[in-house]
């Protein structure tokens, strides 16, 4: 069963379970202790450092194990805050940071500091500048930025480099989660603090990184104890941490021609699923992008059912889709991005994914998206791009007066969940004039964000957002 | 080698190996993913959690996994502290707690917290009438108590079931850190959350447990996600998970016969140590205790010494000595139950071990402790006893009156460590008349531990402390 959800999780590599399966038998005892079996976890413990620390590139005293990705990231951040409270509370973040680096803002927040997050460009990417006025601003000064190296979502490489350049004239430790990118290389020079995880790359779950530079304020937070140079409390996760090493290392040596390889499949994708499926936005930066992973929305899907289907046939990928997730709220990512969330799909491609694979996916999926449409009972599939052959069809309501203030028809798409209201919409858009406004009536998150990402689909006018009494109204103007 | 260090860390129980290896192949993947091998994932996840609910007696619902079971102890007294801020901010222990336990206590003080720690008698058994007087003192409420099952150095069982009747009694959670008796079965009724490791039992690492009884008002700390009930942040250290539970289910089956096993080959080793070594104190309760777990402390030997000769000699044990420790002081346990640390030594059998490892280590024993003896000029063995035989000798400083202030003879061991001090009061104590007194001026904090110890292990009167220039003068009289 192919499986395209990397991202989420990387098989394991087999170095990580040759490795895994040697350390069981020599890495079992405290590394503490001064007897034999200790003095041998020692060994592993201290050669996985070196290795790690070699693949980060960083010294091997500046470089911590953590229980998780997660767990590096949150211990990172406050300990960097908590290392510089005396010059200020402010952290900076950009608005696509994995939901590990949001949860420690809103725990910084909650203790009184201030956060400020910084938008996003449609494709994902940060601007360097946003960074630079965010340091200068006035009000609580900043004790911290924080950048993810590429998104996790979307792929989109951040400008790691330009960042770090401005923090570091400034005076602002900056932190990098590289837990995306680390697997493909090391990250640019610059950065104060790095995080990761060994999953990510087909190692273990259980271990995160944690890497601060010599001379960076760095006073961990909670209670601790002398393992990890008192910056991770805890036995350590010994086995799964020289098994995280060595798979770093295995795939770092893999890394140059499995980035060709996938590279070339994911253009694939990116070229072909619009070809292939109607009504379809790839989303994030077409080059600067990680290389094994892409995203697209189809128009007039629930990503639920969509990726139930793409179960059913043996493919496993993610979606950013709010009916996808317990919170119903569309992803963070795409939302800031001001992108499509609906039918939403990322696919992101594990080391041992070959050309067949992806050649099946392509083959299933436009049939799937097709079926998952008609049982919606969505428009006719069309060619992305604005409407040009539409004639005005039956002109409900075509008598009354069309202006901006009164809408020639009402949709009333209350209690109906993603893709149903911009479905609604599709369907009575060549209904009305040009030139007449449609209002839709949702109290569905979703439609915020999907409902101008349609309009700049199909080439239609998104007017804006009215009060309703239940829900909310959103305008559109046939083009 | 013979291992006897299991209360560090148990070598790998056969079945946590096999499940770990299992796991690996079917348990990578993120069990919050809709696709087969997240739903893969998940079962393994619930399956697990069933077991180890099972092992600790609670439902699945109230348990979950942390990294270890430090980070277990450090986010359940957090969360439970957090839980009745409203109710007080007040948080009893004992003295005898592990480590992880006594360093979220320094973080609660830190954060604004009251602490009240409750001593141990000799046995190093705590009384349930502390307890019962501590949640019923005036000043800040109690919002937690906190108490070990069994103590993790000297293997005495603590009398839960009393102390959670009392804390009931007042309406005071009880955190039971069952780390060193889960293996041997289940904690006594009454407790609010328990805590235990996984690598204490045969587990991996990376793997603690944190259960909290439905109705304990419980407020987690930090960043969190929706990963574990929102009470342990990251991905889940999955096959490692399922590694746990199954041997912890293991170990559990093989409980019962292991412990009278085990117990028989303590029992000999307390039986068989004072016999075969002079000068040795074997503490811990004789009968309350953990089955597998005995420790001595030997006169006159240099824990250090003594754990390096014993490795030589292919014995892995432990010690609670400060001059094994990279702080200089003696084991808090040791210091609470105020009995001799030097020489300590902590045997603690895992599961493999034979009647024949155990004759090889009281075969090799007196021959080691009788070598750093004489390496370290100690005064010739004795049998464990108060002196009697001992004639007056060579009355140094006879002439001089020998009252209660003014001592016959000072003995100069500033800057000397543990066991000198003891090793130079014993060579001369036979050098001054009955009744005079002599003065061990000592800067090694172990002294103030050992010289009483000694004292009453050679039936020699402490007079006490008295303040000095350098160090501290520790009073002995000849008796």
């Amino acid at each position: 069963m192919p499986y395209f959800d990397a991202a989420s999780s990387a098989p394991p590599h087999p170095v990580a379970r040759q490795a895994l399966l040697a350390a069981l038998d020599e890495g079992w005892a405290d590394p503490a202790r001064l007897y034999r079996e200790g003095r041998q976890a020692r060994l592993l413990l201290d050669a996985a450092r070196q290795t790690a620390a070699e693949a980060v590139g960083c010294r091997p005293d500046e470089l911590v194990f953590t229980p998780s990705g997660t767990r590096a990231v949150h211990q990172g951040i406050a300990g960097a805050l908590a290392g510089r409270r005396r010059v200020g509370r402010g952290l900076v973040i950009s608005a696509v940071e994995h939901s590990a680096v949001l949860h420690a803002a809103t725990a910084h927040t909650t203790a009184g500091g201030t956060v400020t997050e910084l938008g996003v460009d449609r494709t994902g990417r940060v601007s360097p500048a946003a960074y630079e006025e965010a340091l200068r601003q006035g009000g609580d000064p900043i004790a911290l930025a924080c950048l993810q190296s590429a998104n996790h979502e979307v792929g989109t490489e951040q400008p790691v480099a330009e960042v770090a350049a401005i923090c570091r004239e400034s005076s602002v430790p900056l932190l990098v989660d590289a837990a995306q990118s680390l697997p493909w290389g090391r990250v640019a020079d610059g950065w104060s603090l790095l995080t990761a995880s060994a999953h990510k790359w087909g190692g273990p779950a259980g271990v995160g990184l944690l890497a601060v530079r010599k001379g960076v304020r760095f006073a961990p937070q909670g209670p601790l104890d002398e393992r990890e140079s008192g910056r991770s409390a805890g036995f350590e996760n010994l086995p799964a941490i020289v098994a995280a090493a060595a798979s770093l290392r295995a795939v770092r040596q893999e890394a140059e021609s499995e980035a060709l390889r996938l590279r070339a499949l994911v253009e694939g994708i990116r070229t072909r699923v619009p070809e292939l499926v109607p009504d379809v936005e790839v989303v994030g930066d077409p080059l600067r992008r990680l290389p094994h992973l892409v995203t697209f929305s189809c128009l007039y899907v629930d990503g639920e059912t969509l990726l139930h289907e793409l179960d059913r046939a043996e493919f496993a990928v993610s979606s950013g889709s709010s009916c996808t997730s317990s919170t119903l709220t569309p992803s963070h990512v795409l939302r800031a991005m001001g992108v499509l969330s609906e039918g939403n799909v990322r696919v992101s491609l594990p080391r041992s994914t070959t050309a067949e694979d992806v050649d099946r996916f392509l083959a299933v999926l436009p049939g799937i998206v097709a079926s998952v449409r008609e049982k919606l009972g969505a428009p006719v599939a069309r060619r992305a791009g604005p409407d040009t052959a539409a004639g005005p069809g039956d002109a409900v309501g075509a008598g009354a007066a069309v202006t901006a203030e009164v809408p020639a028809l009402t949709v009333d798409a209350l209690g109906k969940r993603c893709p149903l209201p911009v479905i609604e919409l599709a369907k009575v858009i060549d209904s009305v004039p040009v030139g007449a406004v449609i209002s839709v009536l949702a109290d569905d998150d979703a439609a915020r964000l999907d409902i101008p990402a349609w309009c700049t689909m199909r080439g239609q006018e998104f007017v804006g957002e009215r009060a309703a009494q239940r829900g909310v109204a959103y305008w559109v103007r046939r083009a």
